[in-house]
């Protein structure tokens, strides 16, 4: 059985982490599957999925990792706006953004045992901000057995 | 039910990305599969998957960024390929590749939904050559309901 | 079907690399599962799991690569364990071990075909011990069709 369900996550300016287990526990408990897993997934190309510790001091360092490997104010080509034939007029220069993002990566897969996301005592699944504010839509896929 | 199909896809040399979302949409709509997920997985060591933005100035971007994390001319002990027994004659010296494909992560997972890939507005399924020019298979398996 | 179990993984000091391929393919013989996919997936907050090479010296590159993208003696906040309320009394002092963990990411997903990991003939899964030495327990579960 597949169950399928979209949220909306308002974020915050810069880089911020939006703890979604309350969320994704909720469509695995709608969703009756006992045995499986679940995808999230984000739907951005300036957001990444993680599975880690949600402790407020740990964010600050993830945040100043983030820009000492991708540093904001860098010379990239991807900002050179004027040289990019049919963008929005709106569009930001987020270089460093996507950089962020591959490096953390797009989605997570969380096994489901007994009707329970099956993380580890300190995990949390986090959708990781990298370019807000905005308005980001995470997809949660549940598969598996009733 | 599963569906799988492999795909190979020739690159050029060093750092280049191939967008993969019209061979996988494809593979996808042979399956028949209605709701479920693709699984794009890279048969490398010296590969990677990424889900992001397909924008020519940002590849660039991309090869600049890895080859700052991982220079590819830094020192590397897996480079030492004297000290390697039982290597192939033509063992290429890629250690920082290597690096570089562990950051950026070797398989994706990517929603199916009514037949289609739920792939936000600018995300791209790409096949991130890291030590070209070579001869890549990628696997490409559909999992879900007709 | 689905089929799933745990493993104990002992890991040493600091960052090492344990393969997982013997373990996760008798998960996929004791599932019958033919085919189908196995998640790998780590249940603590400083490892990682990845499909990559075994190869002795490209170990120590990875571990001298991690230590240089976040090295354990820098400044981090989540190591002021003063400023953390609520923490054990033996909790380390591994901002590092965190954000390498997140670089690396949490999980792997492996395709199984005729009964076998899909592997390519370089790729081993590997579980990252970032912050040992522990006693680790890794997820394993066979999703698929017998």
């Amino acid at each position: 059985m597949i169950k399928q369900q979209i949220f909306e996550i308002p974020t915050q300016d810069g880089i911020n982490l939006h703890n979604l287990n309350q969320q994704v526990q909720a469509v695995v408990a709608q969703s009756e599957i006992q045995q499986g897993q679940v995808l999230i997934f984000s739907r951005h190309t300036t957001t990444a999925i993680v599975v880690n510790e949600d402790e407020v001091r740990l964010l600050d360092d993830i945040q100043a990792y983030l820009e000492k490997l991708a540093p904001p104010g860098a010379q990239y080509l991807h900002n050179d706006l004027h040289l990019r034939p049919d963008i929005p007029s709106d569009e930001p220069m987020n270089a460093h953004s996507h950089l962020m993002a591959m490096t953390l990566g797009n989605c997570e897969t969380v096994p489901v045992i007994d009707g329970q996301l099956a993380l580890g005592t300190y995990q949390a699944i986090m959708l990781v901000e990298l370019d807000g504010p905005r308005d980001r839509t995470v997809f949660c896929q549940v598969m598996g057995e009733v």
